[in-house]
């Protein structure tokens, strides 16, 4: 007997309040479906059930759910559910709550806030190294052959480029610029223009008729696990002329297969996995370099080279590597470094000849995005120690000067961005960024984003809860609730003893929102392992807290923190204020100044070869450091005698 | 009003005595069927309409056929076309005729007289230049990571590679052999085998497995405008240990298209016509690889790289290149030398980490061939000035020792491979390639390749004709017919004057075999075009050809050639016999050194960078001795004593 097979049937799931209608079959899982229509829905484990925040409300239609123990029986009976844990049945209507969507309109304020912090160091740092693109464009009148004379089209454009520029005649023109050329050479009346990637192999990357008045640009994108940032520049230009002629970013669209680097690795390791995620934040990518062209009003194909950094996974990602053994002891990476290829080899939507270079790593947990900002942070032409710190998902340190450099990855786990807190979430529009609790009344006072009704705590918004909470006396130097000073705002909640930060008439998400012991305890890992991996690199450079000359603090969290409450909860060292820096984004910074100037791009080899990497997991040092920084601000209070002070006189 | 498209109806056309059918449009050109079908029909103008070579007959059905000087009225009725003059309405049935076939066996035994000679000197070069394969092969095992050193997988490899062989860390491991690599080297327990490109960049072109015992081979290919031969070679191996281990050979499929260079090149300036090319020049080279590895036993994936050499015209085409400007003044090529790639790129059916390299050319007429055949010949070692020859369809010469080099190409013309000669062929069965003619009664000897009944005379029956016809006073010194020597032989034909060599009886073709006065002019004008290039050379180096230490004769051609009769006829200088060296394909063993050891192919290398080109054409100097050689043996009967003597006495 022949089992006919039936076409699926096809259902129409519309999701709200964007409302964009996408088909779906019956049993297709709603998360997958969401980013496949382009909806970001927050799913901060990836999808494996575990976080509860992809929550979504079905407003219409019918959805197969499981039960799961963060959406409550009322919550249920209203139709909220989690995508992930949903699939199709029919049609159905999905509202998407603020809470757990993404929004872009944060990340392009702090893009511009970079932007006007890079301005003078970029002048700087073109001043030393020069103004000298990874890819050269040189317009060349290539003398004619005649009979004295007919060496080959291809040994007369090297002898003339060897005569305008510093890169010889050794300089490789590969077979697929060769092809055509002869006829594109004599179209063009023998006035061409050359773009030579100047790093490692000298390379012609294209040759096209003579355009001696058009400029050239570059791409710098920071891929980072949870935004892209990029930047249209001007490789051409004088002294004083800009560099930076638009700047988008975007949430990575990998965020929907999981918010940290250890989600999306477990996921690249599903059937084709790893294919979708390279797809999605080339995708990604791909978006801004369209934005950054309409915007400037540049041709595709007068872009002639992109420099991407990033954290060692998102590499991995990117170039469409298994990034498997990044999560597995001994945490060995495929590579911290990628050699120069065309872009289109890992799906750029550039012309063919755009060339693609990256800033390279030093190991699984310090990679390039760190390279790049340390090399723009100046540190390594200092006689003076200092410390550069990323604190993201991973705090990534770096301690040296210009003589040495020693790094770390602590896994500091995701709490500042969110993860792991009840009501974490990123720096959204809502998210509590700011809080000051009355020592007197114990009543709070808060900030949002964009000063929208609050629906959940960034991680600016947790160092200050932590800093007040401990120095109103409300939670003692263990992180826990103190019994002595009592507030109706402290009760047992489902998941212990919690304060509560605001009601739910107060907010956009109809629920009280609190930090809870088990929240603090998270945030205490966090501070502690980022603390502790400051004291093993300063230990293992025979050096204390005192002795830094200089703290760096990169990344976009860096910007928006409170360095004093900082201090409090024991963060950060306690130190003088004016030897904080804060550099934005770093790594962007680093391959921009890389695009436009390959002897910085050097320096980043360099810097990057220089490193000692000092691994902190199974690290016997480090744990000792860890639970001694488990306390508020520290076990050791005379490393933070202005914080002691302050809770003696509480 | 729509205007309908019909399909045009398929007619079959069947090929005779091959027996094959394929189909076939209304008004497709019957040369261009027989080439998709595999049936090589000689047409050495490659479908002009001028040779005339192309003859078929149709035996069944109907053909559209224009008429042709070169097809007699009686020949017409018999069915006789030209197939570049034809096209299709209706099914056919072709009778291709032995004289326009082209036959592989005369191929192969060429090849192995070529092997023959090649083992002591391959021996010898190996001795000096070492056996390094150009891609080195590694067996290595990876040290295992752990917590205290977990650098990347690709710095591991890199580290472990510089520890076994002399390429040092800097060698590139491209994204593309990345790609699944952390997988494949835990699979393997990281005992693994890495192939290194040694030439220019060092790469690492593959990383598989560890096989340990397994040998790895490389192809050698000299892809001539007539034929391409191929060996499949041994990288590994001690001494004395055999390096070929198959040869194989056949004609080059382009050869339908035009058998000389400037017939392909017109080709190739025909819409669609330089892709033609490249993949029918590509699948020569395909079929050959297929049968050197079904003969050897050796798996495609473990053949490393491809050595390839070639004059600049067919490089240009096997590259994908325009080869236009080759023939246009100044004769300026788009490159004479092709940096290294993956053999897929050029559409060859090799593994895909499986590497191309070429050896590089000077000029448009002095290519790759010559180079590899100068470089295998020893004449750069030596003090004494030696002249290489290679005299195909062009005369290409070397004239130099260790200090200098000075190279040029006549543009002999193809008499000696068969063109502008009325009864001219390749060296297949049949062709005439001896003569001896008796003196008194003016009769001739003749003998063929493989003894067949003759079809026409190649390259070295020319020579012995035109010596013979002279010693016996039957033509004189400027190559006409004497009215002095009467013989029934020579008489009056449609071309003029002629010499039958054989009666219509005698032959295959059912038509005499005759050499007309047009003949020798043409024959006359290609070795004064040789001699006259010798002596610009000679001049140029300020030499007689009395100080030639040695005269190098390369291709196949110099194989059969009778150098006494040569000398008679002024086409090579009167020198002692134990001046001349045969080199067979000199060539292709130089692509086979090359392929197994580095330092051959880098010396062949500056051979290419030391030759000084003396470009011939509108060289006045030139065109004076060109006329000075128009006569037998030349108008200086001083530089031929002993030719003289003879002539005298006859």
């Amino acid at each position: 007997m022949v089992s006919l097979k039936t076409m699926p049937p096809e259902y129409r799931i519309r999701f709200l309040p964007i409302d964009r209608s996408v088909p779906a079959e019956a049993g297709e899982n709603l998360l997958e479906i969401a980013m496949k229509a382009g909806v970001h829905i927050n799913a901060s484990c990836g999808g494996r059930g575990v976080c509860g925040k992809c929550r979504v409300r079905v407003s219409g239609g019918t959805l197969a759910s499981s039960l799961h123990p963060s959406v409550g029986d009322n919550e249920y009976a209203a139709g909220v559910r989690l995508a992930c844990a949903s699939s199709i049945n029919g049609d159905a209507e999905i509202e998407v709550p603020l809470e757990s969507q993404v929004d872009r309109s944060v990340l392009r304020r702090s893009t511009v806030m970079s932007d006007v912090d890079a301005g003078a160091i970029d002048e700087a740092l073109l001043g030393e190294y020069g103004r000298e693109p990874l890819v050269e464009r040189h317009d060349l009148e290539v003398p004619r052959p005649d009979i004295q004379d007919n060496v080959s089209d291809a040994a007369r454009i090297a002898r003339a480029l060897a005569s305008r520029s510093g890169c010889g005649e050794s300089v490789v023109l590969p077979v697929r610029v060769m092809r055509g050329l002869a006829t594109r050479l004599r179209d063009a009346d023998w006035n061409i223009t050359v773009n030579v990637a100047m790093s490692g192999q000298k390379e012609i990357t294209a040759i096209t008729g003579g355009r001696p008045d058009k400029a050239h640009y570059a791409i710098a994108v920071d891929i980072g696990t949870t935004t892209v940032a990029a930047q249209l520049l001007a490789c051409d230009g004088g002294e004083g002329k800009r560099i930076v002629l638009a700047s988008s970013s975007d949430y990575n669209r990998q965020i929907s297969f999981g918010e940290d680097v250890i989600s999306r690795i477990m996921y690249a390791g599903k059937r084709g996995g790893l294919r979708k995620l390279q797809e999605v934040v080339v995708s990604t990518v791909n978006l801004l370099i369209g934005e950054l062209l309409g915007e400037a009003g540049v041709h595709r194909a007068d872009i002639s080279h992109v420099v991407v950094a990033g954290n060692t996974t998102m590499m991995h990602l990117f170039y469409g590597m298994e990034p498997k053994y990044i999560m597995l002891a001994p945490y060995t990476p495929l590579a911290t470094a990628f050699p120069p290829i065309g872009c289109g080899e890992v799906g750029l939507e550039t012309a063919s000849h755009t060339h693609l270079f990256s800033v390279p790593g030093v190991s699984s947990y310090v990679g390039g995005d760190i390279v790049s900002g340390v090399a723009l942070s100046g540190m390594t032409e200092r006689d003076g120690v200092s410390l550069f710190m990323d604190i993201g998902t991973n705090g990534e340190i770096v301690l040296g000067n210009r003589q040495w450099l020693l790094c770390a990855s602590c896994s500091a786990g995701p709490a500042f961005e969110g993860g792991g807190i009840q009501f974490g979430t990123r720096a959204a529009p809502g998210a509590i960024e700011k809080v000051r609790i009355n020592p007197a009344t114990l009543e709070p006072m808060i900030l949002t984003v964009g000063r929208k009704k609050p629906l959940g705590i960034c991680g600016s918004g947790l160092i200050d809860i932590v800093a007040e909470l401990l120095l109103a006396g409300v939670i003692d130097r263990n992180g826990k609730f103190s019994a002595e000073r009592k507030t109706k705002r402290v009760r047992d909640g489902s998941n212990g003893r919690e304060y509560v930060l605001c009601f739910a008439s107060e907010t956009n998400i109809e629920r009280d929102i609190v930090i809870t012991e088990i929240d603090l305890d998270n945030i205490l890992r966090t501070k502690a392992a980022v603390y502790a991996g400051c004291s093993v690199l300063l230990e293992n450079g025979g050096l204390a807290f005192g002795d830094l000359d200089m703290v760096i603090i990169a990344g976009g969290f860096g910007h928006s923190i409170d360095v004093e409450k900082a201090i409090v909860m024991g963060l950060l060292p306690e130190l003088p204020a004016e030897r904080f820096r804060f550099m934005g984004n770093a790594s962007l910074g680093g391959a921009r100044i890389s695009a436009v100037s390959r002897g910085f791009f050097e320096k980043a080899g360099r810097v990057a070869r220089s490193m000692t990497n000092i691994e902190l997991s199974n690290n016997a040092q480090f744990m000792d450091e860890f639970m001694a920084a488990m306390f508020l601000p520290h076990t050791d209070g005379r490393a933070f005698p202005e914080t002691m002070k302050a809770l003696e006189n509480r």
